[in-house]
């Protein structure tokens, strides 16, 4: 069983109950849920805004796939990515249109890398990249 | 065929200097390509930030899967979310963490709402979205 | 005096001890402040993503004052806007370039419409708008 | 006079549309203008988000001037801090808050924890920075 400690927070009553509507509408049942959240943003932005650090990331980008030879090209950038690639998943938008997303574990400096390489292939349209940090949950990554 | 047209961009050397170094360390092969690259971004952002218009999103979350009843939880919210989610693809990060990618179709708001609920379950950890508009890219998006 | 309120948090001890780090490292001196801020920028963030409400903006740019009838233009403009400009500062960067921040109030869209019409000055070569809302730091605005 | 070059740019039609259409609503004059803003933009994007470089920067701050000691210590840290303070200008919102913004010259890394370092203190309610850089620009910093 995973320990929790508790620490308070003083806050004036107005702001407090702004926050409380804005969570509501969020759909958290408990407040603290939505400070540890906050937490963890806020943690996983100090934590890749330099590069630094291993990542979760997906990069998400749309591609025409009649773009001649793109389809092979997005598999040999994959490929030699010095990043863990777990998975990409395609769906079609359109007669035209692909989005696809790629899920991966690596330096965020190097996902940047893979998601600036996407996004100047000729026919890919837009790429943008999510980074999570794993280890800033406290929880180890890669450990089966 | 695709018909193409040709404008022409008035700019300091300088400054069309540094953009050059910038894209080739990126990979583009193509000014025109970059270019093109930096008017969609534009184009999303202004569609998607006010909330109007049809987005193709991708919603990345983490969660610990030991959390009682989230997979459930995560399951009935798609279930009912008024948007078309086309495919979920789910990525084993360590012991306990899970990172998970939803690709889904539908009003640039419920979208948001999607992963605003997502987000404020318990047992979910990080999660954020990109938002992406084929529309603007001058395909019409779900005929097949 | 300020009535003052306080909530407990439940967290894991890992996740807490790396946002200690953090906000030591930040210059925080104590907790609380540092989820008081947490929770503000998230409602201003909330407040402004759609364009609604009151907000106190500061409008950075760059120029080139060289640009012929930029300085009138952007006069002119800022007598025009709909929002109530407090102070502008003027900074010499270097023998052509100056940076101004306009500081105003007023409607979020009107403030948005503002920093896009000073952005599409030519001789304009950046432009950028932080929002903030007092209101949702529960003081009334505007009452001296 | 300064010298000018000219690039072309291939573009599919409905894409150009729509671009125009957008930059004549932010009131441009001028397509040459918005490519070369969002030409700067991405430049300013990708010198900061290392943290390296040299930046012109504001930082936007909200306070409550009651908080003791609040004024003294804002002055202290600007006072020691390593970065070249050009201005910074005070507008009084309500009856208990202040907005204030800071303009200075320095490595983007300091221009970061000034901001960080104010955000911290008690009193301050909201900090935000927005970094430019002159270099890229193609203009030489700081000589009169």
């Amino acid at each position: 069983m995973e320990k929790i400690v508790r620490f308070g927070v003083s806050i004036e009553p107005e702001l407090l109950e702004r926050f409380d509507a804005l969570i509501h509408a969020e759909g958290y049942g408990n407040r603290s849920e939505a400070i540890r959240d906050l937490i963890r943003k806020r943690l996983v932005e100090a934590e890749t805004e330099e590069g630094r650090g291993t990542v979760a990331a997906t990069i998400t980008f749309l591609y025409d796939h009649h773009s001649s030879d793109l389809v092979n090209s997005l598999i040999s950038i994959q490929h030699e990515a010095p990043v863990d690639i777990k998975a990409s998943t395609h769906v079609h938008l359109t007669h035209d249109l692909c989005m696809e997303v790629i899920s991966c574990i690596g330096e965020a400096r190097e996902a940047r890398r893979l998601g600036d390489r996407i996004k100047s292939l000729r026919g890919v349209l837009f790429a943008e990249t999510v980074y999570t940090t794993p280890e800033v949950f406290g929880k180890e990554p890669h450990k089966h």
